[in-house]
């Protein structure tokens, strides 16, 4: 079951979806976005694959076939967005899972039933990382705080609490008396449409402006720290985000303000030197001319719809994951969260 | 007659005015912006005032009758917008042109008809200052120029080619190949709306993009020039412009691109000493939360809509005016532009 965000926030409408093809689909359309939970949605895309095969070919089926299978599925599930890694990142984890099994000798009706255990862990694990960026950023929070933040990077872009709002919400639970300045995010206006209705839900007070509004409020010393998500780090510390993440890192910098990204490990891409060689998706024009199906410009012209851009590493404060709190030299701190499974912060963080 | 900009690009519908209070409503609802049209709409506004008091009272109605009517017209055409100082600029020049008159002891016929040749020398005026801004502007853009600008500054916002518009529209016409990244200027969509019908009419390339993206292609060396126009301009050489414009000067000087204002000089205000004085006007939330009556937010949010923002003098590279380019320091630029009404600088673009 799916929420269809497409839709949201005047109608909730929940959707089944059956097989891989369909997840892929969904993440096309936006149905489910935000890092973490399109890396979900792959896990149990892999998972309807597998369960696709086997309604065709019954108890019939080889090891070799559900393998094929998946790494079929796998290529499909990449391809529908190509800057978040976390999409990848969940897809090989899965394959790798698989592939042990086969190894192993696994019967397949197991490999099926492991399977769906690993994405559920990925979902559980996501919950609970979560929890833990939330509580190292909202360390970074004071009482009386007013934040910005830039796209939806919450409940329904996670299984938990979210990335970059899960600090908020924890201060606000704390009793912190913050407010959030929420940039509507143009094109697909993931802010206006999912971070004020999120937010709203929870009771957690806020402003909802147009992204290019965000320099007045910085002007008029109106903002503490901006929070933002990320779809992809570089091992320099160099962030893929929602496009105008990077105006408004700019926008910080200028106004002495902190500018942090949450987000969990699986977003950080090691085998990428720096923020140059993230691909960035170029999304259908129909995005900026029309809004819900209203036009909104004349018919004919060109327009430019880069869904995300990098914001290079000297603009960033630091990098909150839940392993901890990386900050400069990024090139170094990124690697230690990465190598080291059981790292210190992260054992503090979970007591 | 006046076009209704509310409706574009979908429909082009003029509109017959009857009276200065159709002319404030207008204004109001936008259906007329940009600030040289908004002072030309208010001039012809206390004409209609003039006129329907004549039609009321007829050949009996006193010099004190008229003065009195002018004067109230003046308060309400003033209150419909509080930023542009063009519209308070000719609502002076003509109640001035009018107590001059009454003084002389000219018969109220007599003075209706200057009135109305007071607007009209306006608008005549306003027409001649696009083309010197525009041949001072053009002098600064080289052939092959990616440009960028914001809301809309063109022949929609004046009674010629534009402010910042008229630059880019003389270089194209020159033969130079520029090209015009659009800023869709949210809450109002003036740029998705208005300047891309424009330059795609006069066959200008251009390309669309959200406010937001602005840095992206900066930061990709695309850009050479941003040229906005300007609501008001204090001594100092503040500028209050579009909301979003501040933004677009931090990020220009932040990439150490050039920072044009385009304004005439009756956009300066010398009384004011920075822009920190200049009153910004909040709009109707429901520009942010509704897009052509489609709601794009959840119901019963709160939402800030300040108009324009404040661009300090000191991201401003020039201000170019129908008089000459002014340069820092502009405290005393801007004061010798608007001292000498035969400033050599014009007469030479009159040649």
């Amino acid at each position: 079951m799916l929420l269809d965000q497409t839709l949201l926030p005047q109608q909730v409408v929940y959707s089944r979806l059956e097989d891989e093809r369909q997840v892929a689909e969904a993440i096309k359309a936006l149905k489910v976005r935000g890092a973490p939970a399109i890396g979900m949605a792959a896990a149990f895309g892999l998972v309807l694959a597998f369960r696709r095969l086997l309604a065709e070919r019954g108890d019939e089926v080889s090891l070799a076939e559900v393998l094929a299978r998946l790494e079929e599925a796998g290529v499909l599930l990449a391809a529908t967005r190509p800057t978040a890694v976390n999409l990848s990142w969940a897809i090989r984890r899965l394959l790798g899972c698989a592939r042990q099994l086969a190894g192993a000798g696994c019967r397949p009706g197991d490999l099926g039933r492991r399977l769906l255990e690993e994405a559920q862990a990925i979902a559980a694990e996501d919950r609970a990382a979560c929890l833990r960026m939330g509580r190292y950023g909202e360390a970074l929070i004071a009482d009386g705080d007013q934040l910005l933040t830039h796209c939806n990077t919450g409940i329904l872009a996670t299984a938990g609490w979210g990335t970059a709002l899960a600090p908020m919400y924890l201060a606000h639970r704390a009793g912190k008396r913050i407010h959030v300045f929420v940039d509507e995010t143009r094109p697909v206006l993931q802010g206006a449409r999912l971070t004020a209705w999120e937010l709203q839900q929870e009771g957690v007070p806020f402003t909802l402006i147009t992204d290019n509004m965000a320099g007045y409020f910085m002007r008029r010393g109106r903002i503490a720290a901006v929070f933002v998500g990320a779809d992809r780090i570089a091992a320099n510390g160099d962030v893929a985000n929602k496009i105008g993440t990077y105006s408004l890192a700019v926008l910080a910098q200028a106004h002495g303000i902190p500018f942090y990204v949450v987000a969990p490990c699986s977003t950080i891409d090691l085998d990428l030197p720096s923020g140059e060689e993230i691909p960035i998706e170029q999304r259908d024009p129909r995005e900026v001319t029309a809004i819900r199906g209203i036009s909104i410009a004349p018919d004919g012209i060109s327009v430019a719809n880069p869904a995300f851009d990098v914001t290079p590493h000297t603009y960033i404060s630091a990098i909150i994951t839940e392993r901890g709190v990386a900050r400069a030299p990024y090139s170094v701190a990124l690697r230690g969260l990465c190598a080291d499974d059981h790292h210190p912060i992260e054992k503090q963080a979970e007591r």
